[in-house]
C-alpha cells in the first residue's frame, strides 16, 4: 500500500488491514453454485444456539439464518487477499465466454502511488454490443443475472407462507427473483446490475425496486484531507457493514490512483463522478472545462472499470433562471459546476449536448449512468421547487435516450425534503424516468441536525425507500461539517442499512422478515450471543452489551440487562406460560 | 447530592453539574411576561452574526432565533440553582391563587438518602376539583394554559406569510395558538398539560396533536445499576438536550428518594410507573400484590408530584389467550406483571376494576394518566395483532371514563412496528380513543438493529408523529442490550428531538422551519459558528467540525470543509451569481 509502507503489504501482514479480515460472530461465508461451476456466489451463514430450558436441556435446534454479504473475500479467511494484486477476478470467464471484448492494452505502472499490478484494458469488439441491457433484450440471461438472481433469493428461500397479515397493503412484489425475472426487469429498465468489464473482481449486484434496497457509501479524499491508503482501508471498512456500491469522490491529489486501488479492491461496484478529475485537469476552473477532456476522462475511468458514472447532464442552461427564489441556490458540487460552465459560456451544459456520444463510450464497456440531480435542493425551502422538477423531467429524456444505446441507467434524487414531499419525488421520479431506478441522497427532513445527519437520512430515505427507491445514497454524522473518518463511514453506513431494510420490510420483499424473525426469537429466549450475531452491527452490540453487564454477553441468563430478574417482562411472561401452559414451548 | 459527597453540594460547586449549567453556544434564557407578572415564559434566544461579504463588509443582520426551552433555569446563569433545595416553586402562586388545595401535612425527612428540604403536601380540597381539564371545561384559562400557548407560540412569530406551497397536504394546523385555543383542545380531551399541584418546579408544556409533537426520555435505575446522583444528573442532562418530560422508572433500592430528588429538581413533568414500586413493597412477586398496595403508592406517589402515571389497567384477563400466536409474548414490565397477578388468581386486572378508585386520586392531585401498552408488539412479526388491538380498544374505553372524572389522559401505543403498520396505528387510536393524546415508544419498524435502535425508533416515530402521534418515547443506543448511561441518553433524546421536528415540518406546525430556515442561510452564507448554534446538539457539531477543520469553527473562510475551494458548489455558485448577477445578495 502506498503511504502505509514503503514495501507492498498485503493484509493479512498487521494493521490496519486485520481486523477488517475478521469474520463475523457465529459467521461463515458459503458458496451456492448456480448452474456453471465459476459461478459461485457468496452469502454470510450466521449460526444459532440450540432453544435450552432453564436446566439446560435442548429443546428445539434453531437453524442458520442467511444474510446478504457484501464484504466479499475479506471476511472469508480461505481466500488469500494481497491489495497489491487485488482481488480475483470472479468475473473474468464469463466475459471471456461471451466473446464480445478486445483488449484495448496493457496500462503503464508507473509512480510510487500506482497500483503494482499489470492487467489488460478491454473493450467493446467492434460491431458487438456487451451491456447487461442489450443481453436482456435479447432474451440472454447472463451469469450476472443468473447470480443477482441466487444472491437476491437465497435469504428468502425459507420465508414462511402466509407470514403477510390479511389486510395490509398490496406488496410491491408479485413474483419469485428468478433469473428470467431479473432479465425482465432489466429489460424494461428498471433495474441495473452495474458491472463494468473492466471491473470484474466486483460481486454482480442488481438495484432496482423489485429487489432489496440497496445502499451507497461515499469515500474519497479532497484537497484538504485523505491518503489513499485511508481510502483504501474505507472502501473494505464500507462493504464489511454493507455498502452495496462505493463512490469515489476523490477531488484532490494522486485522483487517477487512489481510484484504482479502490476498484481492484472491491468486491462491490464502483461509482465516480467524472466531471471532478476533468475539473482538475481542467486546472481547477470549471470555466476552462472542455468536451474533449471529459470524453478522455470517461474513457480513463471506464478503462479502470468504474461500474458507474454520475453525469450532471440534466441541469439545463434555462433551470438557472429557476433558481432565483431559492435559499441555498446549488448545493451540488457537479451542479455548480455546469451552471458555471454554461452561464459563462452562454451554452447549453455540454454533457447534455454530448449525450449520445457519452452514451456511446459507456455501452462500450458497460458503465452505467446515474443521471446527477445537479439542482437538488440543498434545504427544507427549496424542496420540490421548480428548479428541481425542471431537471427532473430532463433526467427522463435522457434516461429513454441512453436506453436506445443500451445503457443502464439510475436517476439521483433529492437531497433535503420534508417528509410530507417525499412521496411526490418517488411519484414523479417513476413516472417521468419510467421507472428507472431511483437512487437518492436521504432525503433528509429536516436542516437542523447537523453531528446527527445520518439519522435525518435514515429517516427520509427509509420513508423513500419503502415508496421505491432502489438505492439510498449514505449520508455520515459529519455531513455538512466535514469528511467523514472510519467510525462516521460504519455509522453511516449501518444507519442506511437500518433504513434500506425497514423499506424491505414495509414493501413486502419476500423473506426480508426471516432475520427479524430469528434475532426476535433469540430475544424472546435469552440466547443474548444469536441476538447479537444476528444484529446489523455485531461487534457493535457486543461492546454496548459487555459494557452494560461486563462478561454475560455470551451467557444466557434468563432476564435482560434493563430490569433485573423481578421486573423483566419476558422471564414473567415464559414463567407464567410454563406454570399455566397458556402457550407451548 | 447524596452518594456524590456527604455534605450537600450545589451544582455551581463542581463536576458533574458545572458542565450542565452553561448556556449554548450564542444563546441566552429570556422571558416573556404574560398577563400576570409572575407567569414568565423562558425560551432560548440564538444571536446569529451579520451577513457579511468578501471584505468583511456587512451586507445584512440577521435576527435572532427563538427557539422552544426545555432546559429550564439551569442554563440561566442568573438563576442560582441549588439541588439540596430544589428548583423555584414557579406556579406555587398560581395554585394557591385558584383556592382549590389544601395541605396534607410536611412530609417527614429521614434517611441519608433523602431529600433534605421540606415541602407542604398539597391536595384538591373536599367538593373542589382542580384538574387542567376541570378548568377548561369551567371555561377557565390556567395560566398554565396561557404558559403554553406563549410558549408554543413564542418561536412561530416570525412564520413568512405564504412559506407553505401551493398543492402541500393540508396542514393539520388551522388556527393560531392562543390561549383559548389551548383551553379548548384541553375540554376536548386532544391536549394535556401534565402538572401535579405537588410538582409546582415544572414549567408548563403541553401534550397534544395540534402542538409542537414531544419527546419524553425514561431513566432510572434498576436492581442492577445506577445511583441517585446518577439518575438526577442523566434528568438534567435530558432536559438541557431537549426532553419535554422526564419518566423515572427505578426499580432498584431507593426508589421513594431517587424520584423526589429528580422531582425537586426537574424543570419539565415527570411521569413513573408506580406498579413498579408497589412490586417492591410485594417483595418482587407479582402474585402478591394487592389493590390497597397499589393504592397507598398512588397516594404516595401523587404526594411527591410525579405529573403523570402510565397505568396496564387495559390489559384485561380476555386479552391473554389472544398472546397465543406471538413470537415475543409480552415486553412491557407492567403487562408481564399484570398478566401473572390475573392469571395466578383467575381474576379481572384490578387496575381495571378500581379505575373509578384510581381516578379519584388522580384527580385530586391532577395526576394525569398515561394508559398503558402492556400488550405492545415487541417484534415486527408480532405487529397490530389482535392482542394488542384489544387492548387498544379497552384503552379507548378507560379513556373516556377517565375524563368524566376530568383526569386528564393519553393512551401509550406499539413497541415494534414495520413502517406499513404504523399508520393503522396512529388512525385506529385516534378513533377509539377520541383524539386523547398518543404517546408512542418508537414504533421500532426492524428488530435487527441492536446498539442503534435509538435511529430504528426515530424512522417510526417521525413517521408516526406526522399522522397525529402528540409524543414519542425515546429510544437509547443501549434499547435491547442495557441500561443508557449519559452520553446514550444525550443521543437518544437528540435523536428523538430530530424526529419530532421532520414531524412537526412535515404536519406543517406554524413556524417550525424558521429554525431550518435560518440554519440553511447561515450555511450558505458560510457562516459556521451561527450554523452550529442552531443544531440541535450544538456541543457535538462544534467538535465534529473541529475534527474536520481544526481551529476554523468560528472563522468563515469561503468555502466548506468537505471539497476544498475548487470544488465548494455553495462558493462557485456564489461567484456565479456575483458575476452575472443572477440573483441577489
Amino acid at each position: 500500500m502506498p503511504e502505509s509502507s514503503g514495501t507492498p503489504s498485503t493484509p493479512d501482514s498487521g494493521p490496519p488491514f486485520a481486523p477488517l479480515r475478521e469474520p463475523f460472530l457465529q459467521s461463515r461465508k458459503i458458496y451456492v453454485t448456480g448452474s456453471k461451476a465459476d459461478l459461485r456466489v457468496a452469502l454470510r451463514e450466521v449460526r444459532q444456539h440450540p432453544t435450552v430450558d432453564a436446566k439446560g436441556t435442548v429443546l428445539a435446534e434453531n437453524p442458520p439464518v442467511l444474510v446478504y454479504d457484501t464484504s466479499g473475500p475479506y471476511t472469508d479467511p480461505e481466500v488469500e487477499v494481497c491489495l497489491d494484486r487485488g482481488l480475483p477476478a470472479l468475473r473474468a470467464p464469463w466475459i471471456e465466454r461471451r466473446g464480445d471484448v478486445t483488449p484495448v492494452r496493457v496500462p503503464r505502472v508507473a509512480g510510487s502511488a500506482a497500483f503494482p499490478a499489470a492487467r489488460t484494458v478491454l473493450r467493446c469488439r467492434s460491431g458487438r454490443h456487451l451491456t447487461q441491457l442489450y443481453y436482456a433484450r435479447q432474451g440472454i440471461i447472463t451469469e450476472e443475472m443468473e447470480y443477482v438472481s441466487i444472491r437476491e433469493r437465497a435469504c428468502a428461500e425459507s420465508v414462511l407462507e402466509g407470514s403477510r397479515r390479511p389486510g395490509a397493503p398490496e406488496p410491491l412484489f408479485r413474483e419469485t427473483i428468478t433469473p428470467e425475472m431479473v432479465r425482465r426487469e432489466i429489460t424494461e429498465g428498471r433495474a441495473i446490475i452495474p458491472a463494468n468489464i473492466n471491473h470484474p473482481e466486483a460481486e454482480p449486484m442488481i438495484i432496482g425496486r423489485n429487489f432489496a434496497v440497496k445502499i451507497n457509501a461515499n469515500i474519497g479524499n479532497s484537497a484538504l484531507r485523505g491518503s489513499i491508503a485511508e481510502e483504501v482501508e474505507k472502501m473494505v471498512w464500507a462493504v464489511r457493514w454493507g455498502a452495496d456500491t462505493v463512490m469515489d469522490l476523490s477531488t484532490g491529489v494522486d485522483i487517477h490512483d487512489t481510484r484504482e486501488w479502490i476498484i481492484r479492491n472491491s468486491p462491490v461496484p464502483i461509482g465516480s463522478v467524472p466531471l471532478y478529475q476533468a475539473l482538475e485537469k481542467a486546472g481547477g476552473n470549471a470555466v476552462d472545462l472542455t468536451w474533449d477532456l471529459v470524453r478522455d476522462t470517461l474513457i480513463e475511468q471506464a478503462e479502470q472499470g468504474v461500474d458507474y458514472f454520475t453525469l450532471h447532464a440534466a441541469a439545463l442552461k434555462d433551470h438557472f433562471s429557476l433558481l432565483t427564489p431559492r435559499l441555498t441556490g446549488i448545493v451540488s458540487r457537479g451542479g455548480a459546476i455546469m451552471a458555471a460552465w454554461c452561464t459563462a459560456h452562454r451554452k447549453e451544459n455540454f454533457l447534455y449536448t454530448h449525450w449520445d456520444d457519452i452514451c456511446e463510450i459507456l455501452a462500450a464497456y458497460d458503465v452505467g449512468v446515474s443521471i446527477g440531480d445537479g439542482l437538488r435542493p440543498g434545504c427544507v425551502h427549496d424542496a420540490n421547487d421548480a428548479a428541481q422538477f425542471a431537471e427532473l423531467k430532463t433526467q427522463g429524456e435522457l434516461t429513454r435516450r441512453a436506453w436506445d444505446h443500451f445503457v443502464q441507467v439510475m436517476n439521483e434524487g433529492p437531497g433535503h425534503v420534508p417528509l410530507d414531499l417525499i412521496r411526490e419525488n418517488m411519484d414523479k421520479q417513476a413516472d417521468w424516468c419510467c421507472d428507472a431506478p431511483f437512487y437518492t441522497l436521504g432525503p433528509l427532513p429536516t436542516d437542523i441536525a447537523a453531528g446527527y445527519d445520518h439519522i435525518t437520512s435514515a429517516l427520509g430515505a427509509a420513508l423513500i425507500g419503502w415508496n421505491g427507491a432502489a438505492m439510498l445514497c449514505y449520508v455520515t454524522p459529519k455531513e455538512h461539517l466535514g469528511l467523514p473518518d472510519k467510525e462516521d463511514v460504519r455509522t453511516g453506513v449501518v444507519a442506511h442499512k437500518l433504513a434500506a431494510h425497514a423499506a424491505d420490510l414495509a414493501k413486502g420483499l419476500p423473506g426480508a422478515r426471516i432475520r427479524d424473525d430469528a434475532l426476535s426469537k433469540a430475544r424472546y429466549e435469552f440466547r443474548w450471543s444469536d441476538q447479537i450475531a444476528l444484529s446489523l452491527d455485531p461487534d457493535k452490540a457486543l461492546r454496548l452489551r459487555n459494557e452494560a453487564v461486563p462478561g454475560v454477553a455470551q451467557a444466557p441468563e434468563g432476564f435482560c440487562s434493563m430490569c433485573g430478574p423481578n421486573f423483566c417482562s419476558m422471564r414473567l411472561y415464559q414463567t407464567l406460560c410454563t406454570v399455566h401452559g397458556q402457550r407451548d414451548s
